[in-house]
């Protein structure tokens, strides 16, 4: 553990130094808060960030660990929430000017699980404009002329630029995967159903899902059972516990995984880094990874997944529309006003896809344990968009569980993602597999 | 137990005779099959019996008993199906020509349940078009000149006429509830969520509801417990305990319950028979019942009804439209005309409505057990239409459970419904609560 570096540390070592008392939670936070000092100048990771609150916070849990309180899995460990994440004590801004100053009064059912399991929070990172499309401040921590992707914006350049060790976002379309792709750290979209969204701007009741950023896996999966649980507030929860996500990441999987490289439609929008990528790490899989053509049997789901998230958001940024839609971005007006306007026949239609084709990947995984795709078409283009989302959607509507892998690199040096899917419900297996993948890749 | 009319015994009765060896379920289903021919000529309550098949299965069940096989708690007793409930060894013809013939190939989850519990299926009973509002062959027993209601027109008539002592029946609207009232017999309509409706005609996900009909409560509460329960291929339903609705309904309330008289906005439309006899049974609770205005609040509730009811009638409906539109009444046309035209906007904010009325109605549930309302305007009217679902269309939207109490008649003698309803969740409750007012009823 390299003491002079504690920004550094991952959330579970940290965790661990803090118990075995080689440093306390306020050294740690102050160590991020001076990354953060150095350079937030470039990155603007953050929305809100009260120095002062998360020092008191800090000493709140070291007092906890002195006086013999009860404390949890990530006792004194500072974590980022993007700014749709209501707290009680910050405000929640959802990056419009239409929630400016807002205290949403309570705690998200995600930050009451993050306090009871001894987390710091440390403040609240940038989104774009209410989860959607239009850009925040936030530049890419690897090139500040690149995007860091979104919406989670802020969140996934904090934890790349060694601001703290994780953080929270959400994920309506690629909205975790592709800005952690970009920015080169862990990305984890959990299956639809585990994570309450209770006290989390809605934008799609359908797709919108909680998803964290981390710099290795066992951070995701530490984060992954302090999250995952069924909350009567969000009725979307499934009862049923929690897969065993840290037991099953220590386990080596009974046999070799298969991989299925999966190649959708929207194939031909990558581009040839990213070809090439891909090639490269089917040939380091040998027999392990099959490609896969699903071709024109999901052509549709692209549609299906806008009409959707389409007709949702106009039912939920309505109060907005109709208080303040000349202080939206164009390009959400435009969404907007396309939402307003689909039929409840259409929505409907959209939505009995669903189950169909979970159906139709849930047989491919009785052959595979994992698909692998590419997280975005190529590394993080020029600030001023952030990405194309479109690698993402299909697995977004399927609500089925990704995760981005840093595992490779463009010809300039910027991070390119790796994504693996795995079944609906079947998390840990995909922890499980992509952790095997991880030392394969590594090992090459 | 009198012998000689089996065909008029309880459910519970007659599982008791067979069970102590006093009839078996041939002697049963004989009786019930005799006093179908003898009235069907009149009340034409059957669209599908099959004498043979249904002594073989009587058959069935008597040596199952001989044979020390098994026995259910409706061991040999005859139930009646509304002929939109799927049954693999009957067609299933939904009311409508465009079904003629259908064979489902499979038993709906709620026919599974009743085979399970040793229930001999009886036969299909008419159901309106496609269980909506143009009307069937099927007369009220009470006057064929009436209406039995609808949509579950011959369940509600067979169990008044004596051919069966249960039948299953659908509410999306006031389909359970009404034609109990007008048939004068018990119709339950439990909670959403707490019966699977795989397997059964869909019209409205939200709204669609299996009901049952009984000659009295306590069969209402045996069908309850052989009904409910969690289907993971319906996913509204609960994944909870079911309520222990016998054990509730054999004990004395606490206190003796008390009763809100409640008048919505439709209030005025009951018939002065009405206005009086509610009266009447206020007098008779006296301080155990209080008027209860709740008004203007709840006045758009039958529009956001409407909303999704029509919405998702043009969704489940969509294949009827495009193969068969010709052959729909020219009501259904129009109703499937208006649902096209709803605006997935509109659609959401009615569902948004839903959960907003059932928080209020659980304040009303602090101070009172049971809310008390009519069932429908007034006694059946004639045939031809299947009368008003006025007052059912709030309590199925809410998915409150509801019960038909058939203590009433018009001045003509024509029965007249006294309705129920509880608490969301608390159907044993409702249950319990019905039970203490049907004796203090009886005794007045």
């Amino acid at each position: 553990m390299d003491m002079t570096r504690l920004e550094w540390l991952s959330a579970g070592d940290a965790a661990q130094g803090i118990r075995d008392g080689l440093f306390d939670s306020e050294q740690l936070v102050q160590a991020c808060l001076e990354r953060i000092r150095q350079t937030e100048g470039e990155v603007q990771a953050w929305q809100h960030l009260d120095e002062a609150h998360a020092l008191a916070q800090a000493r709140a849990r070291d007092a906890d660990r002195r006086e013999g309180r009860p404390t949890g899995p990530l006792h004194g460990v500072p974590v980022g929430l993007k700014d749709i994440i209501d707290t009680l004590d910050m405000p929640t801004e959802d990056g419009t000017v239409l929630h400016a100053g807002r205290m949403a009064g309570r705690d998200a059912a995600v930050v009451a699980r993050l306090r009871a399991a001894g987390a710091v929070i440390l403040g609240k990172t940038v989104t774009t404009e209410l989860a959607t499309y239009a850009a925040g401040k936030t530049r890419n921590p690897h090139d500040p002329s690149r995007t860091p992707g979104g919406s989670s914006s802020g969140s996934a350049a904090a934890v790349a630029a060694g601001m703290v060790p994780l953080t929270l976002g959400t994920q309506t379309n690629g909205s975790v995967i592709r800005p952690a792709a970009f920015c080169g750290v862990y990305g984890f979209k959990p299956s639809q159903g585990l994570v309450s969204r209770h006290g989390i701007l809605k934008t799609s009741r359908t797709l919108d899902c909680v998803g964290w950023f981390a710099r290795n896996l066992d951070d995701i999966a530490l984060l992954a059972e302090v999250l995952c649980g069924h909350d009567e507030r969000d009725t979307d929860t499934r009862v049923q516990a929690s897969p065993p996500f840290l037991r099953m990441l220590a386990q080596e999987p009974p046999l070799p995984p298969r991989f299925a490289w999966v190649k959708t439609p929207m194939w031909p929008q990558a581009d040839a880094d990213t070809h090439e990528a891909l090639a490269e790490v089917a040939e380091v899989l040998g027999t392990q990874c099959e490609s896969f053509d699903v071709g024109e049997s999901v052509r549709a789901a692209w549609d299906w997944h806008r009409t959707i998230m389409e007709a949702e958001m106009a039912f939920n940024l309505d109060a907005e529309w109709t208080r303040g839609r000349d202080k939206l971005s164009s390009s959400l007006q435009q969404q907007l006003q396309r939402g307003r306007e689909v039929s409840a026949l259409d929505y409907q239609h959209a939505q009995a896809r669903i189950p169909q084709l979970v159906d139709g990947f849930d047989e491919l995984f009785e052959r595979f344990d994992a698909i692998l795709t590419p997280a975005a078409p190529g590394s993080a283009p020029p600030l001023g968009n952030t990405g194309d989302p479109v690698f993402c959607t299909l697995w977004s509507l399927c609500g089925m569980p990704a995760l981005n892998l840093p595992l490779l690199h463009a010809p300039d040096n910027l991070p390119m993602g790796l994504q693996l899917v795995g079944r609906r419900g079947d998390d840990a297996r995909l922890l499980r597999s992509a952790r095997w993948l991880v030392r394969q890749l590594q090992a090459a």
